[in-house]
């Protein structure tokens, strides 16, 4: 079993990767997202794990774009608690740190803990080059933030854990497969539709599944840039496209949409706290 | 006239305001999105500029949450077509150029450019502390990745422009104040609201809007962390709280929503290619 993965080594997708499959699933560095469904699609690899959504940051609709270029399917999902660590060398003590380093993003999500230390904060490409740096450090002064997992493959030190402000940092990763599945109970499908600009056509579109008892998780609407008054909406609804009800309100929303692309239908993953709301 | 804006001078979001409020408001750099709404609300700032979704990474769910927690109004919006320039000292060819910086989001956005110049790129904490480098650097071997507004300022050099792999980069910043306005033609609506998970509530909510040709623009539901099964939605249209069909919408929704908070009625931005969808 190979499953593609973007980052380093270490990284939180790489997290979900081992999470989803186990430990003796073969993890594949890929350096872009693009690369991650490229594997994917060649045959080099199984299965692709890709981040669509964070609840802070919102969905990343240029991971969705990917989705809409390649043929691939959703197979499933998983939500990824982040939470992050400060990381040193193995004998660093925390009086010792003098510097912090990790992505963009990570620095944003710890402020209010860089903070509190007092401490300046260097931004970087990844979380998991961070503890790359500081195993290759010579001195015990520079720390990293990034994963639990990462200060394992590593063999780094976890100084502190859980240091993120907000507990609500949840990722949703989709996997991707060149096969789609069909699961029998406990599933969730996910879709992108285009509508063409009438007043109620979203209201229209949306009773296909209302008048079906079909419950939506999701929806999203999104500008497709230059093509003023066309409108992309992202929607998961709970059902899989083997149901009947599902089959007939796919059918009757073409009815309305311009385009329809069912992404996949998958076992929705019954995370307690964030995912079904 | 005093805005406020997140980060350092030459930021993106300075350029909004002066691109909002002319040459000749004066823009208060605050270090959180947070102290940007602080400054407002205490009266230090008139007004506050706050980037809410961008065409290619999303709705920023962390600002949504901010104009939730304070009591400001929206009273402007403005897309921004995303440019960005490679930036040198003044005296620099690109044949000097050895590295570059940026923020993190900023490289993956000219991820292609930067791999056809071959050279490496560092992610540092923002785009204007990048030229600010450049400036103060002693050699012509380094180059920034930020905007126009920031080369400006700094005195420092234009290499290239538009080096974004996608034209198709538009940021959505809004305009916050403490008192709401209320436009007469050409308006916008922004709201959120929540609702208790019944099957088809959100078919209901909407058909307020649609009963009475309320033109939504926007769209988006989103899990409420930790309350699993209940909704958040971000809704805009077109319209104000003064058109007799808006608030009569509104009154209606207030049957079905748990909850309903009005950011504001403002002047549509008619921005040619994004926002209008």
């Amino acid at each position: 079993m190979k499953v593609s993965f973007q980052g380093e080594k270490g990284s939180y997708s790489e997290s979900v990767a081992i999470a989803y499959f186990g430990i003796e699933a073969k993890t594949f560095s890929a350096e872009t997202f693009e690369s991650v469904l490229e594997y994917v699609e060649s045959g080099q690899c199984n299965y692709g794990v890709l981040p669509l959504e964070n609840s802070l940051s919102g969905s990343i609709h240029s991971n969705y774009d990917l989705l809409i270029r390649h043929n691939l399917a959703i197979v499933g999902e998983y939500y990824l608690r982040v939470n992050h660590c400060l990381i040193s060398q193995p004998n660093a003590l925390i009086g010792d740190i003098r510097q912090i380093v990790s992505d963009h993003q990570a620095l944003i999500e710890c402020k209010e803990y860089i903070r509190s230390l007092g401490m300046p904060a260097r931004a970087i490409s990844d979380t998991a080059s961070g503890v790359q740096m500081v195993r290759d450090q010579e001195d015990y002064s520079l720390a990293a933030i990034a994963s639990k997992h990462a200060a394992d493959l590593y063999g780094m030190k976890i100084l502190a854990e859980g240091i993120e402000d907000s507990p609500l940092n949840y990722t949703r990763f989709i996997i991707l497969s060149k096969t789609s599945i069909t699961p029998q109970e406990n599933s969730k499908t996910s879709i992108v539709f285009t509508l063409k600009n009438k007043p109620g056509s979203l209201f229209k579109a949306l009773s296909v599944f209302a008048l079906r008892d079909v419950d939506l998780v999701k929806i999203e609407s999104r500008p497709l840039v230059g093509k003023p008054w066309d409108y992309l909406f992202y929607i998961d609804f709970l059902g899989s496209t083997n149901d009947e009800k599902v089959s007939r309100a796919l059918k009757n929303l073409d009815e309305y949409a311009f385009s329809i692309r069912v992404f996949g239908s998958y076992y929705h993953h019954n995370y307690t706290i964030p995912n079904s709301y």
